[in-house]
């Protein structure tokens, strides 16, 4: 088997996603942190491997593939993983691939937009934004929430496709977990999006919890108010 | 065969790929116009197909799928297309793959954007927006320019994944496309993907042509100043 390299900083969500992927299915990788806080993804020896400055980007024995989406799907081919993942049955693999395409610029965007605005830029600038642009951000992000447990979820499905788990409930969970570290908690309110985050949490546990030590701890250090500078690079 | 049902309005950018592709494919399909500038997708039968009130959607006998980039791989699951398109290569498909999730947030979003705020917003409400909300999307969309000009289309590569052209091109070439309704013109001080979109189109026609009559005729009707609301019921 070739050796993959993992690039990766668990801030971001979508490297956990890949992270309890990678564990879950005991495939081998060596692990290459990149700081963001400390703004690796931005020198020029990172910029040869992606251009485009972000994380994930695996190396897999010299092939070097961005976006985590093309990832996830490219590991499924190309190691031996339960077929539940990314199913090779032509309708429900297009279920997990409807999700994937749509969460871009729903789960992913939002989400994590509304804890760079809240949370993040605060934290780097040191000024806080402004009502209007919050709660502009907050709505964006509740209608988001919303659309996951009324539609995606509904009917008790107890995963986003159906029965099983697949690659879109660890990209669309990582994403909701980054809220943590905002003052909102998705859950409340929304019984289907939280037992299928309970559930989605149990199936692929330890890793899970694993993938979400560093942001959990930031959570705390937000919660506790102590929200310089430090609290980012110190993690 | 089964019957395949196509939702789909020619105002979107997907929507044009995606006819493109079942035409130069001889895939057979029932055409379902859905009149976007007349709220269709926003109607109780509508919202049936697709609760999230957009195009394009296929119904494959009964099986139905929202997502340009799902439809498309599943398309090319269940008909029968030239590798190309979609390569059965793992790595190349994987640069494919690559392109395709990179683009919801970038291509997509930013030309997308630029063409909402400076052309349908203003047809719509009649109210034209700030020049700094203006220069703001330009920025962005101009950015996104220059990544398909100086990264995906580098080093003289025909198509975006390399040598033969993908689905990834036929998305690519629609979202810049439908820039002829704004002021600018990707092309313009960019040889790389002023080539590349002619060869797309040479590549693809008629289709290419056909897809975008409609989006040609507004744009003329746009610069003509009859900016009107009707302009965009009246195509």
């Amino acid at each position: 088997m070739s050796k993959l390299l993992f690039y990766y900083d668990n801030l971001s969500q979508p490297c956990r996603a890949l992270e309890i992927f990678l564990k879950i299915n005991s495939i081998p990788y060596v692990p290459k942190r990149v700081n963001l806080a400390g703004g690796e993804h931005f020198q020029q020896d990172y910029l040869k491997i992606n251009p485009f400055k972000k994380v994930p980007v695996i190396d897999d024995n010299g092939f070097i593939l961005i976006e985590s989406v093309a990832i996830f799907r490219y590991l499924c081919r190309e190691r031996t993983v339960p077929d539940h993942w990314y199913p090779k049955n032509s309708q429900l693999r297009a279920r997990v691939d409807e999700y994937l395409e749509w969460q871009h610029t729903e789960t992913r965007a939002h989400c994590a937009l509304y804890f760079r605005v809240t949370t993040l830029d605060p934290l780097i600038t040191g000024i806080q934004p402004s009502p209007k642009k919050v709660n502009d951000f907050k709505r964006r992000m509740i209608e988001v929430c919303d659309k996951m447990n009324d539609i995606w979820l509904k009917d008790g499905k107890k995963y986003i496709t159906g029965d099983n788990i697949t690659i879109a409930d660890l990209l669309a969970t990582a994403e909701l977990e980054q809220l943590r570290m905002t003052d909102y908690d998705p859950r409340e309110g929304r019984s289907a999006l939280a037992s299928w985050m309970a559930r989605v949490r149990q199936r692929t546990n330890p890793y899970y919890d694993e993938a979400n030590v560093r942001i959990n701890k930031l959570a705390e250090k937000i919660k506790s108010k102590n929200d310089s500078l430090n609290v980012l690079s110190k993690l």
